[in-house]
């Protein structure tokens, strides 16, 4: 059970390190027949690269992708669609003095301590660089998925203590594309900016919540007891790095309310009977119920600091303050969005499969 | 991929319905020679019963198990070790009035939206009782995690907005036992207790946060990027009926904290280098720290209350207004003490087994 | 990992040992809305059971199935059906004196290597009652595809050296059920009986050959690379205990033949191509043409003969010769005729189900 | 259950077509420190390449591997290592002639019926060129089960009707290489030559058996009921393109043997009981013994081949005569020798981790 496999009926396999050769994913179970273009997963690669702005790392890299398999005249094949991105611009010198020392927050202590040696270059594969595979691989999960009308988009509802209000839908849609910190909310972003610089000034970094919706789910998706909907989504989400907590619809604000408060009573609507309220989050029982699905995420603060942090050199044994210079993002939740957004796809789009409301085999027969 | 199985070295396979003939699991994957009765199950068996105050549903359920395979002259052979609990005290009819109305906060809409049909009786697979399955397992996990020095418990930190204080792991232990409410803070446990009574006069439920910690887990466990420790337990814990979110650490409390606050510094300890502070939860990167496990989960207020509520029959495909009538815990959480213990024991034995810390296929050769 | 549940999208998790208390199998992914009684099991059951005649083992085993889950007024609901039969007459005390003796051709040594102790009591689960769990999960694979019209049986083409002459499907169909050694050719079987009788007098047994067929297959089940039909079906037929050769097709005497020969040639049939003859038996590249499957399996003599054996004790470290007693069948072939039949009907049932060709999650809606 | 991933704890995952960019694997589950470079693979793919002889295709195919991620100075790193090469010389517009006729014997109509549409080029992923990333990742495989001293290798011992004599495992290792047929009986070889030439001058081709052997396995690789080592040898093999029949040990002969020469006495060597004979193959219920594992599998005659064959144009749905041209191999045994010694090497080093006799996660903690 090697951990570098997510899904079941369309699946991904990433590979690659933060400055290896190159970096990517091997997607399986696309069905024959979708369009696809090396374009519908550069738009997304381009919208996880940093450097677009103040609140994200300056570093330039450019992140080409190429398919090098499974499609054939614009069409997919039904084979595995295998995709590259080749790393350049590595400054992997500038790691050598923390060779043997682990950064604080960071995966460094329990790589060494799992398997002995670790790529120390850039973080290896426990870099944010490894979501280039899981974008690439989302890219085609939400293709796929646009064919059957569902749209999978998230926003940054909290950065350093700010709270963005509560808009719609359309709302967030329209406007998360107007700030570099993917608020839908321009008020809010503005505040939340000043506390992204304040933490870049004092060397730190904060933290903040993502949410991510998705529109036009059929009701059915998910299994009864443990491949619940709700519980591949809370592991896609948990699973990404820097991530601390997962919550459906109400969330742990349920934990406060009543059963009267919690429930979401049914109405007739066009003759079907259909929740009239969504607190449940688009989920109950593991499965969906056709209401938009709503996830929020908890983003832990930067772990790379320029403060003075206490680690151990673990050659000498000796403790020691460390200083981690460079490029960092001071805060991860805007880079979040399309990662986020894209474990979102590749779940919806495996439960989409599994119950052959997509697919399986081929869209053209 | 139909979702009844859980675990990938250690695994189980639960079955059974609230009103049908049984409940049962089969455990996978045990490694031979693991000391193992029946007492060893039951134990965890009859924590998980309701019956025992006044804060769970006073149906007089009597779950015995009866392990059917697996286990030869006390110890376990390697061989999947079936269990098995025999319904009983079944009062079905009570069900049918509402066979064609899908109650709210219950999974009856979605499982009638993906099935066509269903079992109505007491919820049939979606009911509480699907957790027999569980927590037997979970107890088989749990004698394995302890021959390796691991401990886990959980205990009511939060109901109807009464937050327990913090305490140690030696208090939580020690407490925990001494009220039904599972809360092992007795001050907050006897306001608690007076919110449960207030919402129980109202026909109504109220929701609360449960914490699961397990101690002695060594560093190590977990994949680097999809079978994550953290990516494996929200996904054990979010598929627990009821739960709506969960976090590892600080959780969503490390949205609002600074990288100097939240990264958890490295100091030396008895010549060997640790985390001197456990934001972490004991997780970095997906891989345990060697530190506690600390993860917590929100649960929403039981969805069966007897107050008015709106839903539609679906045979008419009129809305109707509806009570629900029965013996039903006014809260969940003091009962999801041991199914969330269960859960994060399968997870941890699974680990343990897959980096074959334990076993993997004896513990006696 | 654990090596105890078969399938994917169809899925069976057996558990059971000789002489434990009970056997069962727990079979996931049915979907809702068939029709399902324990006559329907019952039938395989009875078919697998031993003494129904001079050619297999005398004891007067009852194997009784009981269906525990899954069903509800007739129909399967979409959750995992359990069944289970109970152990009776059980002599354990006959196998005391070998308790220490690996029996030679048995799995008792291979078992006390891998896992340290065993249940040594009638070969634990390495007995041939472990298919019980097989033959139960197989009769709700065929009654799911009868409903595609697949219909899949077996016969014994060879038994100590004696071929059943080539037979037409609708003749074996026919003839198979009129003897006890399920050789639809009535002159074979009749050499065939007295070449059994003969090695059952000189305490000693003889193996042979079943061939398995599938009539009313689709084109196109089966994946392109790995999961190959032919490889689920050489896996399955594999994993049964006795079995030490599969072919499809041709099968070995392809080995032997030209490409010109081996080829079948594609001619038009109602307006559609197709192969215009066999010799791939039912599979090419991995998947499916739409003509019938067909499978030969070679089994082994049955490993317990009353002949004098060497072997050792493993307490002392000697050396001894046994001679196993007790009510052994001379030969396996026609009793593995429904267990063979239940592994090529589990296996393309799980393909008809992730091929959407059959439910994925309801026949009803 | 996309088809294209081998393996639960050693795992390849591989992609890419005969006339596409490149083809590729993805290894995941190799445990940290393992030496590993570019040379190690090489070498077998150039076993694996066409053109080093008369009975092999002619095309100067020239796969050199690049190692893109999961080694680091000079170890592997524990993360997954992907591997691709490159293609080149692919004459594409060759095909275009038969882009809408099945080739018999071919998986061209199978594609089609199943995805609808496919890439024609050179047999697109039915290639035998996809072999190569089972080629790569087995050498991965094989690499490691060296440390442990398991070899695995393989001979052809039979084609186009003439059989190779009885060999020592010495004199196979030593032969085997000497002759461009893989064939380690040397006047075997010499007339298997004489056959394969006459099939070429017919423009027809043969077919053959490889045996494939792995010594130094130890007892206990294997799971007692479905994930069987010989299962999984089973699934393995049938799983490669051209395999139509497989057996282990005695296999199909065992059929016709008695049970008092099938089974394989024990005997006490150097203080441990071990089987005294291997009819066998290594493998006694599901489970290794510790005695070489032996396997041999029917290769059919290449089915491209210059005669003249009946297909169907499926554009027009008419009857029609193809020949097929190009550069063929006559005959596909010889090829086929370090690709079943890959999927061999694949299974074992599958079992071995899963077992902990080697890793899990690291070889040099």
């Amino acid at each position: 059970m090697p951990g570098n496999t997510f899904g079941a009926s369309f699946r991904i396999t990433t590979w690659g390190e933060s400055h290896g050769k190159a970096l990517g994913v091997v997607v399986d179970g696309v069905p024959a027949g979708l369009e696809l273009s090396e374009n519908d997963i550069q738009k997304d690669l381009d919208r996880r690269r940093p450097g677009q702005s103040d609140v994200s790392t300056p570093r330039s890299e450019y992140d080409t992708v190429e398919i090098l398999s499974g499609v054939f005249e614009g069409l997919t094949t039904g084979m595995p669609v295998s995709m590259l991105v080749w790393n350049r611009n590595a400054d992997s010198g500038a790691y050598d003095p923390i060779r043997n020392i682990p950064r604080p927050g960071h995966a460094d202590f329990c790589y060494s301590e799992k398997y002995g040696i670790r790529d120390h270059r850039g973080g290896g594969r426990s870099s944010g660089r490894e979501t280039i595979g899981r974008v690439a691989g989302g890219a085609v999960a939400r293709k796929l998925l646009s064919i059957a009308g569902i749209d999978v988009f998230a926003h940054v509802i909290e950065l350093g203590n700010i709270r963005s209000k509560k808009l719609t839908y359309e709302e967030i849609r329209a406007n998360v594309v107007k700030n570099h910190l993917r608020c839908a909310d321009p008020k809010a972003a503005e505040k939340m900016l000043e506390r992204v610089n304040d933490a870049r000034l004092a060397g730190d970094s904060i933290g903040g919540i993502v949410e991510i919706i998705a529109t036009g789910v059929p009701a059915g998706l998910g299994e009864p007891v443990f491949e619940k909907l709700d519980a591949d989504i809370a592991c896609a989400m948990m699973g990404i790095g820097a991530v601390k907590g997962v919550e459906i619809g109400a969330g742990f604000e349920c934990s406060r309310m009543k059963g009267s408060q919690m429930n979401d009573p049914f109405v007739v609507n066009t003759e079907k009977a259909i929740p009239d309220n969504n607190n449940a989050g688009g989920i109950i029982g593991g499965i969906s119920t056709g209401l938009p699905i709503i996830c929020r995420i908890a983003v832990k603060p930067t772990p790379s600091i320029s403060k003075l942090q206490r680690s151990v050199d673990t050659n000498t044994m000796k403790e020691i303050d460390i200083e981690i210079h460079g490029r960092h993002d001071p805060t991860i939740p805007p880079r979040m969005v399309p990662v986020a957004e894209s474990m979102m796809a590749l779940v919806l789009a495996d439960h989409m499969i599994r119950t052959a409301k997509i697919g399986p085999d081929s869209l053209v027969k």
